[in-house]
């Protein structure tokens, strides 16, 4: 037995215990959790210095070091956020389906717990309580992978949190973090078949890509977002500048804001100058065709072919005139990564045409991009967003970590 | 744009078009499949001979041959399988779950088509039509690659089902066959993300676990069956005796049939002999624990660690006797592939016990575990039986075949 398959199997058992535990008790276990975070955090800080001092020294830009850096009011967010996960609805022992055969056997879909739970993650160490607190609400094990960069600060995070599950009574496995950082490591945990039920990668598009590539345990892939929105010819065009504004530049790094605006060649002349407006004040970048340049002039920069496959993730933007509803829909299906995509309307027609024509995860009528999220959703926490289609799609909460289990009962039927 | 990438991209441009369809439409396409099949019956069966003569050459065994023949009744029966899939609910439009969000924003979450799904099947030419047409009715494109020596047949059946779309209406890219039957192209649809949705292979395990092993697109493992009948300290023997006897010999080949009996060991004296005595009927071979040996006596060969581990797909069996429902429950979590498990037994809080432990998709009080089939279930068919937790757990219908899809109305909302 590897590293991997050790974790993997001490998982496992782990997961048959808190499978079988009630609500009362994950809560009781989630409270000790919160409680312990509060109580360690002096020594939680101590060792999240250890790796914001060797961020220090290995030359890590500003904005990652405060990605990592853990204070006192940061850690009592995070037991906050705790708090939060155990007021949730527990999902597990919902019927989600039952009925009765004719041969009396009686069949009910009940929901139950994934089991063991894989997350591989980037730096940022809040990741580890939120992601570790989710599974457990849900009855599951899990198994975290975070960064080298923040190996103390999670090393620190996992043990208070097994600390506090033991003294609730759910055995410490139900937490474990991977400690060997190297790449070997990763690979083994994306190969771990027959401990792993499913595999979650946070972070970047190469991370994501990265796990879809090696990974042979079932994955849900998340995050990439090339999002739109389109306005159309009878748009409120302050409706259109509003939301199209608030989806590029509210929060352009996120997955959920637009790369790519779309607009009705016949409202394209009043809208184009007035979400230019807008997006100056942050001064975004115009990538235009030739429609948009003639209307918007000198400061648009051509844009080609490969600027509507382009995830921006910044003040930056490609716009297109197109003539219908049709082709605003023809150019999502083929440039979209299938995450987010509005259209602001006054026409019922063309707003169903586009609900009906789209295959993303999310798909608006005059509203922004940016309620695709877990707290938005009223989810009241979110693993990820995923944009694949199997089992889970879009914002994923509590749900999104559970399966169901067959359950019949009969008074003796054979075949 | 290899070879499979065309494929690919033929069959997401035509599940749009199947995507926007209505039941009525889809329904026509699937009754125009049926009349095709009827009306080119002699064409069918003239491709299929061309199979049989390469089958009887390379020496394929009867068993297999007979699986591979179509003859006009055999024919009969696709279409009139095709008519029951007619006669089933679409499960596309549904609304899962719709709420409002104190913003004003009306999140809908709605049933919809996956997209294109890929089958990787062994040599039976009927799942060929079978597993289109349910692709078909949930509004999917499919890509088939079916074995080489189905070929022939493969072929015209596709060929006869693509004829058929496009008298309909619909794209006949909703179904095409993977031609090139080589390894290199069957690694190359395991890779074809950005394309394939999900992919399902239905076969014997060698197929599953090189799909699994080598595929990057999602993936719904199916079909290994280490299934457990329990007889617990209270079972009504008769009942045990025959639960026992039809989950092992009814049809030992398949998935849901039993390989190892646990008994109770206060109720082991009178059940075993007479568990014996319906097996005898049978020649089951029985590989035995101890305590089995010493009630059951010479023919019980010694079990072994591995016997337990082991699918033997015929007229053979282990059998343990145990202290508890408990040590029960622990012998199914360490030897089961979490297919279906069953108790028999008199004893309400044992069988909550067994319902609550075990983390298969399909778990018994008092029936046979072949009951795990999606006729049985009454889904109307079936594309096979998930032993995986993401997505699709137990016997899938149309439903597994569909995702859902987030649509969101408002009037202006931004954060």
């Amino acid at each position: 037995m590897n590293y991997m398959e050790t974790l993997g199997s001490r998982a496992k058992a782990a997961s048959h215990a808190a499978g079988a535990a009630g609500t009362a008790q994950k809560n009781a276990a989630l409270a000790a959790v919160a409680q312990a975070l509060r109580d360690n955090t002096a020594q939680i800080i101590e060792a999240n210095g250890r790796d914001m001092d060797n961020a220090v020294q290995n030359g890590m830009s500003k904005a990652m070091q405060d990605r990592l850096r853990l204070d006192a009011s940061r850690i009592e967010a995070i037991a906050n956020a705790v708090g939060k996960v155990i007021a949730l609805d527990d999902p597990v022992g919902e019927e989600v389906r039952g009925w009765l055969r004719p041969n009396g056997l009686r069949i009910r879909q009940v929901r139950v717990p994934m089991g063991v739970i894989g997350i591989i993650f980037e730096s940022r160490p809040n990741v580890t309580v939120d992601a570790a607190v989710l599974c457990l609400k849900a009855g599951n094990a899990v198994i975290l992978r975070g960064g080298k960069e923040a190996i103390h600060s999670n090393t620190c995070l996992v043990n208070v949190m097994r600390g506090a599950l033991g003294s609730a009574g759910l055995p410490a496995d139900l937490v474990q973090l991977v400690e060997k950082t190297d790449r070997e490591t990763a690979a083994d945990m994306m190969r771990l078949n027959g401990y792993l039920d499913v595999l979650i990668p946070r972070g970047g598009a190469g991370l994501i890509q990265a796990v879809v590539r090696q990974a042979t345990v079932p994955v849900i892939e998340t995050g990439a977002g090339n999002c739109h929105v389109y306005v159309d010819a009878t748009a409120d065009v302050d409706m259109a500048v509003s939301i199209a504004d608030n989806a590029k530049t509210q929060r352009p790094s996120v997955c959920n804001a637009i790369e790519t605006l779309l607009v009705h060649k016949d409202i394209a002349p009043v809208f184009l100058p007035a979400v230019r407006k807008a997006f100056d004040a942050h001064e975004v970048v115009i990538h235009g065709c030739a429609v948009t340049q003639e209307i918007l002039g000198g400061s648009v920069i051509p844009v080609t072919e490969e600027d509507y496959a382009r995830e921006y993730g910044d003040y930056e933007i490609a716009v297109r005139v197109v003539d219908s509803v049709e082709e605003a829909c023809r150019h999502i299906l083929t440039y979209s990564t299938h995450h987010s995509e509005s259209i602001v309307t006054r026409d019922m027609a063309n707003a169903e045409y586009f609900l009906n024509h789209l295959d993303s995860a999310a798909v608006y009528v005059n509203a922004s991009t940016r309620f695709t999220d877990g707290e938005e959703f009223g989810f009241g926490a979110e693993i990820g967003i995923s944009t694949q289609k199997l089992h889970a799609r879009g914002p994923m909460g509590l749900l999104a970590l559970t399966t169901t289990q067959y359950r019949i009962t009969g008074t003796g039927q054979i075949r």
